[in-house]
């Protein structure tokens, strides 16, 4: 596909109406935008809406995640969605108009997801520690909720349509890093190991989440970064887990 | 309203779906489009829509019409909606891009009706012969027949997004670090006290200092940044430069 919405995962974050997966999964065909992903549904809708009359194949294959970083580790850029009102303080808020540029670029070299929350709380502080930043759709501030299928309908549609818009110049550069949850997760284990946090406080752990999204970190610097952390971790006797490492030194040389 | 969008009148022909006619009305408050019309709709359905919890405003407030006709009688331009694939031989079909903006231009002066025609077989002819072109969303051929209410959603959000456009604008600026120098240092110090870098390497020095630049670090996260690393650097035992230390913190307490 020459516009590269084979990139784009839309993940719905614990969606609860089955009328809504469906509706989503329409407008996903609408624009061409093939792939699901869906974290922790209720799981009686999930399964109504898979097994209803006229169900997509797209429903059919959508994957199933039990967390947000499951679901979009293999992703480039992370982009939530949000309506108005809400007040967000930790992520930098995009009009859908220029988030939407901005996903174009990123699908021409890496995959995107953006993520949709549930009907009634939409994204949780914590789903939104995984995002670099945020998208707006222009609802008006005294009624900004949206409809979920219809919020994914808007979104897309800037997608597809933006396509046939040529790119702004001074628009910001975007991170570049591969693993930033990585980089997160070791230093997490090195304030850890080092008294900055308390284990349990998960609060500081999203912060720090945020922190290492906002900065630019590039893919050419991602194994000196990693290298560093890794011997500070050492050092102050910080425990890695073992098995991510492992996990991640198997995705680097399988690029 | 400046952008003059009291004068749209949403107009919806021959809807069955009552819950299709609640999130019609749902997408219309959330792009502040309040006049909404309905032609010989299916009469249980618009009188559940009506009645149903947390029907809103607008939906009581909806006026109903018997043809078309009556429904476009105020206003000056009539504009169809069509989905991908359906044959228009005897409209202009305009992509909705284009035909927004022609929207909004006659909105500065008159009313302006947008058709939406029933789930099942959209506009009739005879209902279309009422437009003076008609708008097509661009779904893809094999799957181009979208939702109603998503439908509604996608061409309101096109108007309403026509009218700002000024990207980037009001996008939110983060200032840059001040003291990039100061985390260089202290990451440098904790670097040599890991064993990560021997003492007289002035390469390692330059490449991080770079690295650390290429950062996007903010100046909101500054202090957190120095905290952590202050925290890590007691830890390690690494040895910082008091005079700089307590230089960085009366440039802080001065700002």
């Amino acid at each position: 596909m020459t516009d590269h919405l084979d990139r784009l995962r839309v993940v719905l974050v614990a969606t609860r109406n089955p009328l809504n997966i469906g509706a989503v999964a329409r407008a996903m065909s609408n624009f061409g935008v093939m792939r699901l992903r869906v974290v922790r549904p209720y799981e009686p809708s999930f399964r109504e809406a898979r097994s209803a009359v006229g169900a997509s194949e797209l429903l059919a294959n959508a994957e199933e995640f039990a967390t947000v970083a499951d679901a979009v580790a293999d992703c480039r850029l992370v982009v939530g969605t949000t309506a108005a009102g809400r007040r967000e303080l930790h992520h930098e808020l995009r009009p859908l108009q220029e988030g939407g540029l901005a996903i174009r670029r990123q699908l021409k070299t890496a995959p995107v997801a953006v993520l949709f929350g549930s009907e009634r709380v939409g994204l949780s502080n914590q789903d939104l520690s995984h995002c670099h930043w945020l998208m707006r759709i222009p609802t008006r501030a005294e009624h900004g909720s949206m409809n979920l299928g219809q919020a994914v309908a808007v979104s897309l549609y800037e997608l597809v349509r933006a396509g046939k818009i040529a790119p702004g110049k001074n628009e910001k550069k975007l991170s570049k890093i591969v693993d930033a949850e990585r980089f997160t997760q070791i230093l997490f284990q090195i304030l850890l190991s080092s008294g900055y946090v308390t284990r349990g406080v998960a609060t500081t752990e999203e912060k720090l989440r945020r922190m290492v999204r906002r900065l630019d970190l590039q893919a050419a610097d991602e194994e000196m970064w990693l290298g560093m952390l890794r011997q500070i971790a050492w050092k102050v006797g910080a425990k890695l887990d073992k098995a991510a490492e492992k996990d991640a030194a198997t995705r680097r040389s399988a690029r």
